[in-house]
């Protein structure tokens, strides 16, 4: 999509250097630049640090880490030990263990010497497939919206939480592709924006909305309920980071308190997600899913840029204040109205998301 | 309460000298300070920024506003003046209005030259009465730890949001007097402190807390449903700005999300308020309480220290982002598991309430 004036996808390689490029979220959005790593360390740590973010987009950025490492050293030992120093970085989005997975089913029954050609172009693949599915998602999403919007004949107001933008995949985004979608077919829509505490990625999506043109309030994480309340969301839109085959929804905290308003005021909830979210090996979310816990200085130090625009940081709290910093939630699946994905609407049921799981061959790298 | 090391009211008469002297809360959790102003409008300033709040505390400031007018010049115009500057200052707590109402009811009777000290006299009463209100409600809310203890023999596990601690109020606080008694009788208790965005007042409840030597945890707002889901909050206490006398609590944007999660997971939730906060003119708070819409520069600017320890503030969001920052809630009564009062823990009923709705000539007041 657009960003700094011209078409850009997060994240692409460049082959012929073995080097990875990206846009660099942690300056976003007051600074748009792109970032270059050559290593798998390097990849593994701007995932860490967040540099590079949102489940679709770790898992492509896994994929390169893979292929970077193999570029190094092809050996089994090499590829084994990138995937360790990757699947570490996040432990709740399943996307990671996704891409590894598939990038290591493509690769052990590779020759060594073919290794490096085969892992660069798996790792494009898994690239430009999210770049599809998110297209895909988008139109099952605009269908959705095209009905919203022919049932009420005015501006249809949506409610985001975090970023599941086209910075948070390799283009369009989950939750922002049928958005996009729907403002170029000039259906009217004005999106709330959460700035999704600690981290406020909902920055990154009211970056992405102005960069579209298309009208958006920023508010707080507390504001949802009172807008709900009030008549004034007429659907809650997240992404996910992982769904279990039953249709638990597991994505930044604060998602369950929001979907649990928008079901008490009869909101619909949906959460846009690319079949590949969803891990088929896992039932019940609340008991199976890792939780990640991230560093409370994420509560206690906020960034942003200092009265001469430039970077800089506060404490909002004492160093010495105690602080939980857990960075999901979980939301059953009764919640969820529906979810949006590549293949249509689904409801959040297992019977219906069974009817996807797929059992070829290559699946097994869903349950790896 | 103990603040900087030794016995603090927030806010208190320097009558020789006409001035009143609160704690600054703009420099806490931060920096300990005691500001004074000599006239109504400094006064009608700091509520407005905030220096002075919490719906208890602005009352009091508010009647200490109307005395300071009052000493300059104690015409019926002057009173009005000042009610009228004062009145504006936040349109949600019901408090400001009790007070101010109270202030003239006294003063119109009074002869000008007598009105001076029972200018000061009264709204030293109302300060004195709100620490005993406090106490009051402290010892209902002590009862209701205790037993919450007996039945669980483990530390209680509390989630706040805002702050209603004894710096919102003259002293000890309406969520914080339970909490405090019951930590001094030796009951183990926990808080989950809620930050409170836009304005972090969160990190006055964990400054508090710290304060007296209380376990607690900073967490993000968006962080409450998942920990109530979990099992790891026992009760919901937070405080109020208006009261219907349906039962109805007006509160910091945000309360609603936390009553409706709590109600969703079978876990209680109270509002500690003091009757005078229970506005008996307003049945349906939905449509009846003004929701005070802030400055959207409370969502995009965000204060605290810098690294050298010094006041600072960073822009999470430019200046052209779209915001909107409404600052209370509405819950509705049937979210609300009881009131606990100065009288005791009431049902948030019309018919419960209405027990209490003083009916004396003094009540006119309440009806301003």
């Amino acid at each position: 999509m657009n960003g700094g004036g011209k078409h850009y996808r997060s994240l692409w390689a460049d082959e012929a250097q073995g080097a990875v490029k990206f846009i660099d979220q942690a300056r976003l959005p007051h600074v748009f630049e792109v970032a270059t790593v050559r290593t798998t360390e390097e990849i593994a740590d701007a995932i860490r640090t967040m540099r590079v973010r949102g489940a679709p987009l770790i898992g492509v950025a896994a994929a390169f880490g893979i292929a970077m490492a193999v570029s190094r050293d092809p050996s089994d030992a090499s590829i084994s030990d990138a995937s360790n120093k990757l699947r570490v970085t996040r432990p709740t989005a399943v996307n990671l263990a996704w891409a590894i997975g598939r990038m290591r089913e493509r690769l052990a029954p590779t020759k060594l010497s073919e290794r490096v050609v085969t892992a660069w172009k798996e790792a494009q693949a898994i690239a430009d497939e999210d770049v599809r599915l998110n297209e895909a998602i988008g139109k099952s999403g605009l269908a959705l919206l095209e009905r919203e919007h022919q049932a009420r004949k005015r501006a249809i107001n949506i409610l985001t939480h975090c970023n599941a933008g086209w910075i948070a995949t390799v283009d369009w985004g989950t939750v922002t592709a049928p958005i996009f979608m729907a403002h170029q077919a000039g259906i009217p829509i004005h999106v709330w924006v959460d700035e999704t505490r600690p981290r406020n990625q909902g920055l990154l999506t009211a970056w992405e909305l102005a960069g579209a043109g298309i009208p958006h309030t920023l508010v707080t994480d507390n504001a949802g309920g009172h807008l709900m309340q009030r008549g004034m969301v007429d659907l809650v839109l997240v992404g996910a980071d992982r769904v279990t085959r039953r249709g638990d929804v597991c994505n930044k905290i604060g998602t369950y308190l929001k979907a649990v308003a928008a079901r008490e005021n009869n909101v619909p909830f949906y959460a846009a997600v690319p079949l590949p979210t969803i891990d088929w090996s896992v039932e019940d979310a609340l008991k199976e899913i890792p939780i990640e816990e991230r560093n409370g200085d994420e509560v206690r130090i906020v960034k942003g840029l200092d009265d001469s625009k430039n970077f800089s940081r506060v404490h909002i709290a004492p160093a010495a204040t105690p602080v939980a910093n857990p960075a999901f939630d979980v939301t059953p699946a009764k919640y969820v109205t529906g979810l949006i994905t590549e293949k249509g609407v689904i409801r959040a049921t297992e019977k219906d998301l069974l009817e996807y799981w797929p059992r070829t061959k290559e699946s097994k790298a869903f349950l790896t």
